[in-house]
């Protein structure tokens, strides 16, 4: 049974392994807002809030079940995690991930000091030679959420968000498996009911969504979304339980916006979040939830986002914002065309990064041709100026 | 003159306007070391430590000079700066910027409550319409670098490092115009001449560098880098003053240097540093000062890094890295080419991004073409893997 002293002593015990992270203002979030804080789990110990539930978990083992040590299956934040609470209590942690996972993630858990079995195959496949490894040699699992300890040990956020702003009127959380909203929600709403507590799931892998509307446990076939680290099929039957009964709404958020919020956090507050981490700001941002005069904190649960997704969110939103254009325009082949081009682009202020001319197209005229141009622009309008400036030269753009 | 009392008093009357920043601990970026600190001005309000030198000077302002307003000339920090700490002090701001300025900064400037006049031309053109306006107008005119109140702004960010960690060895300095060390310099030598203080510049724009180096104040024709915000020509005749009496060394970064010191703040930090805010950063990673051993603070002077820029950065991060690859293969033009390139490629996990097919390439043979093809990897050495794949499968790189 989680009761509040549980969570009240993981907040006692955890001190010497995690970082207090201090609540940070961001009011260009939503103006709206009398004052939106992020809760910067991004900024935790491994860069991501996982640490404080597995550390928990792992603290409350017997010594005969500390003696062999745990196991987890996890290509992501709950590896690093569980390896690192392992260390810090001095116990053996061996770890298995699929071995599709990314190199950087693999490096990560093994320099916090667990053991990595690469598995052949998907990451179910990883669960199963997991529980094999369990039952063979005896290894205490750690479960990503559906575990009352875990849930115990995210539930500490809560408590600090209390600590440091008791005027909240509402928080803001990440939904993937549901262990960290159904440790904070449970710790809030016991303490003050009336704070509101929302939960955010990518529309791409709406588990939890689907589940507590239609009042019943759903798995989804299949999950989609640059938020791997909340991409869940299914959610726990603990953690279930916990969001019926304590979080007052659940809502989803597109990728677009997720892509946003990431930009917004990057521009506006120079902070890195994953895009699991980013759901709950992008919640924010685009209206999914109330936020008229109320002060909003939104916790942002991770920052261990892969550079190359990295680039691909700020290449779409820059596309997005009008600071890149990509333009295709119809020639006669004939010389001059392209310095007639390159010089209206320049003469606007548009930076050209990149060209390709294509010839002998099917749909084109037989002695045309195609230039495809990547260009840096200021802004949307700025992408416009540039376009009539062609037009107006006599350019068919495509 | 510039006393101790001045920074202390700087400090005092700050308080209102700044945020005090706390060393962030960064152990990997160089593992030499006793400790890297970081001192997050990225994270400053306005997201550089400008405000701080703005703030005093304008703070020390008589009420008949606070009347007149005040005015600077400035496309980045600087502007911001001067904007928010005149509107703090309730006070009138006009900011000259050359009309190439980006938008995102203009607009920025205004958002903190200045006046914003576009100038048709270069940053001197700027300037000098600057200078007209306050003698048309009797504003004050707030300098960037080169004024003692100014510089004892900038001086309260070496307080504060000793208030945190005072067994620091070593402090670890961007400089431009060199305001910023100047201050931090003076400040802490007077209180503690044993912790050494470096200064680092941009290898593209090395004018302090040169100028310590050969005694007297030495001006660029030209300056190249990323690092816009210490891209400058000449240093001040206090802060050359200030440089050469009080630090310790000055030593320069490249391009490529300050690129994987961004990369790794974001990667190991979640943390946005401009370029110029990294060079203290890449000063310590790339061995430019000794480090085995000591505890060290690098400033990371501000995080207002243009996202098409911050684009870039990664782009060649990734490439240096391996998590990126741009080959191209020479192939017979005849059917299945494409997907024999294509199976080879995804067989060994690599992930084609974009495809470039090209015909009649006068070095080509008249029957072969040209493939351009850009690939996601996991590192160097899976670029490696594909790249004796495709050669064992009698494919011709070029």
């Amino acid at each position: 049974m989680l009761t509040l002293d549980k969570v009240y002593h993981a907040s006692y015990v955890l001190r010497d392994v995690i970082r207090k992270t201090s609540l940070i203002a961001a009011p260009d979030i939503n103006p709206q807002a009398k004052m939106v804080y992020l809760k910067p789990e991004c900024l935790q110990v491994t860069g991501s809030f996982k640490v404080r539930g597995s550390g928990y978990m792992i603290s409350q083992l017997s010594e005969e079940e500390k003696a062999r040590g745990v196991i987890a299956c996890s290509a992501g934040n709950h590896a690093q995690g569980v390896a690192l609470a392992a260390t810090k209590y001095g116990i053996k942690s061996l770890i298995c991930l699929p071995d599709s996972a990314p190199i950087s993630k693999v490096e990560a858990t093994k320099r916090y000091g667990a053991q990595v079995e690469m598995v052949k195959g998907t990451y179910d496949d990883a669960y199963s030679r997991s529980l094999e490894l369990r039952d063979r040699d005896g290894y205490t699992m750690v479960h990503p959420f559906d575990d009352e300890n875990v849930i115990a040990g995210q539930g500490t956020i809560g408590l600090e968000i209390l600590e440091e702003l008791s005027d909240a009127d509402a928080i803001v959380v990440p939904v993937g498996g549901g262990g960290l909203i159904s440790g904070v929600a449970f710790a809030v709403k016991k303490l003050r009911p009336d704070i509101r507590v929302y939960g955010v799931q990518a529309a791409g892998a709406p588990s939890m969504y689907n589940s507590v509307h239609d009042g019943h446990i759903e798995r989804l076939d299949s999950v989609s979304t640059i938020a791997d680290g909340i991409a869940v099929k299914q959610p726990g039957e603990n953690t279930f339980r916990f969001c019926s009964e304590y979080v007052d709404e659940i809502v989803t958020v597109t990728e677009d916006e997720i892509c946003s919020a990431i930009l917004a956090l990057i521009e506006q507050q120079k902070m890195i979040a994953e895009g699991a981490g980013a759901v709950s700001v992008a919640a924010v941002m685009f209206h999914k939830i109330p936020v008229q005069d109320k002060k909003v904190v939104c916790i942002v649960s991770g920052g261990n986002i892969d550079v190359t997704i990295l680039s691909r969110v700020i290449k779409r939103g820059l596309l997005k914002s009008g600071r890149n254009a990509n333009l295709c325009v119809e020639l006669v082949d004939k010389p001059g065309q392209l310095t007639l081009v390159s010089s209206i682009i320049s003469a606007c202020g548009g930076n050209v990064v990149s060209v390709h001319h294509e010839r002998a197209s099917e749909t084109a005229d037989i002695n045309g041709c195609f230039l495809r141009l990547a260009l840096e622009t200021r802004n949307y309008q700025h992408v416009q100026e540039i376009v009539e400036a062609l037009r107006a030269a006599g350019i068919k753009l495509v």
